[in-house]
């Protein structure tokens, strides 16, 4: 089953990306979403990602990964950059990164 | 802006609820789903919650909290325990708990 990121034994990091998509641009949004999809799994330590967007827009996107480290190579990586820059001026009424060091699976 | 929640300065923890639902029982599930929505937001040591789910029934709910403590107490409320017997016999196809310690907003 896809949709469940298999990530590796705790600890390891997780990006919660939570926003609210604005109405415009649905093609655009999407080529890119699916291009940062394809282009952020081939980062180094890059290790799943779970995303659900509902019918009003609301998305949440929490990509796992191995370190801080690698976390901050992808949000400089030069297309995320401008992903990250249009994102900001077109796609999203709003949105909030939450970077968070994943200590445990399963019930606490 | 409701669906992003207003979280304090880092540090405090995040639980990362992934889960495809069953097509089975929509209506109870919602009403349960609703519920523990109510009932979480009075525990001691809840900050928020977001959640999101798709027409395809593949959600992420990340609730958050002031302590691993505040975590583990909601995890063994009664009412809570029942929600999670039968999400698990019923409503849930899988899912997948992730207990984090949120340490950075914005980019990291």
């Amino acid at each position: 089953m896809d949709f469940l990121a298999t990530t590796p034994k705790p600890p390891y990091y997780a990006v919660i990306f939570t926003s609210q998509r604005t109405a415009d641009d649905a093609a655009g949004y999407e080529a890119m979403a699916q291009r940062m999809l394809q282009l952020g799994a081939q980062q180094p330590g890059f290790l799943g990602i779970e995303s659900v967007r509902n019918a009003d827009g609301q998305g949440i996107t929490v990509s796992y990964w191995q370190s801080l480290d690698s976390i901050r190579a992808w949000g400089k990586q030069a297309e995320h950059l401008v992903a990250q820059a249009t994102g900001k001026a077109k796609w999203y009424e709003l949105f909030l990164t939450r970077i968070a060091r994943v200590e445990h699976e399963g019930p606490v």
